[in-house]
């Protein structure tokens, strides 16, 4: 069959492509030397653009790390939307949600990374925008270890810093996990999913 | 009673403290823009130094940093040694060393967040002596979970990744932790040491 594309959609999908040559860009720089001995040039250069093209795109770097940020959160809320709605006990959809979590983390550190430590570097109302995102985020896991205590599945004293320590074994991979190390992501996933069974005792 | 202080041991007090200086104004500088975009001069500037002052003490930034990995790393062995040396059980001993760990590095979050992420920035030779700071370290930490196994007393699958997820806990402490917020250190060490026994399931 054939395809019809548009001038405008041929237009868009560049555009599209562009964006996230540059996001791909800003990460491996930002991951590199820091976001702020980053410069938009080093940005632009690495995407294979010109310094004018990249403002075509983004008014500033602080645009690209804000893309990247709000990107890898929002798919980070879809992961634990996805996860808390899945059938299952209480322990069932945590083990899920911890693993989907910990390999997210670790097959993509060098974003996650980003995404987890460069939030002070954002402009007060960006910042503001990806802290409601993980307010949402931790907002759903403590739900759903809320409703297992509920149940008598879970045994936990502080709803919330449980939770905040389930989150934090997955975010501080991206610190230390290297892909071709002696753990693989998954087997990585199952470990750290026990373990966040442990950290509610679960029954 | 008189003190008597000789020229040189005055002259090496205050080499020592103008190292302070430098270095705490490094920790603030690195972690307020990162290691890469800061100078040299902004470092000796907001310690009250000149430029040619800071390599009296110096030959780069690079050696302050690495100076404040060496100590920071010093002190979190010296830590752990000092836990893992302590009448008690191995529960008891694990909970210690838990707590310690966790209110060292959320009362100087600001110094254990360069100590723990900016190791990239060292030299190779510098890197592998801080990694082999590391190295004996986790092996202490290790040794205590393996002794609370064999002895019964824990039940652990893998003891090195358990012994890693046991201090990442604490690590990630350093990207969240704010002093007066609604947890003291204290409270958050105590709370971490009870989470560390349940990640090895301790009877």
């Amino acid at each position: 069959m054939a395809q019809r594309t548009t001038a405008g959609s041929r237009r868009s999908a560049s555009r599209g492509e562009a964006r996230d040559r540059l996001a791909a860009a800003a990460v491996e720089a930002f991951g590199r030397k820091g976001f702020h001995a980053t410069t938009t040039r080093d940005i632009a250069s690495a995407a294979g653009l010109s310094p004018a093209a990249l403002y075509v795109h983004h008014a500033s770097k602080e645009e690209i790390l804000y893309q990247v940020c709000r990107e890898g959160h929002e798919g980070m809320l879809r992961l634990v939307e996805a996860a808390v709605a899945t059938a299952g006990t209480p322990g069932e959809r945590l083990a899920r949600l911890t693993r989907d979590w910990v390999i997210t983390h670790a097959e993509r550190s060098d974003v996650s990374r980003i995404v987890e430590h460069e939030l002070d570097a954002l402009t007060p109302e960006h910042r503001e925008a990806i802290v409601e995102l993980r307010r949402r985020m931790e907002g759903l896991v403590r739900e759903l270890v809320e409703q297992g205590r509920a149940a008598g599945e879970f045994d936990v004293e502080d709803v919330p810093m449980t939770t905040r320590a389930i989150l934090s074994l997955g975010i501080d991979v991206t610190r230390w996990f290297r892909t071709g190390g002696s753990w693989s992501a998954d087997r990585l996933g199952d470990y750290y999913a026990s373990l966040a069974l442990r950290l509610v005792d679960a029954r």
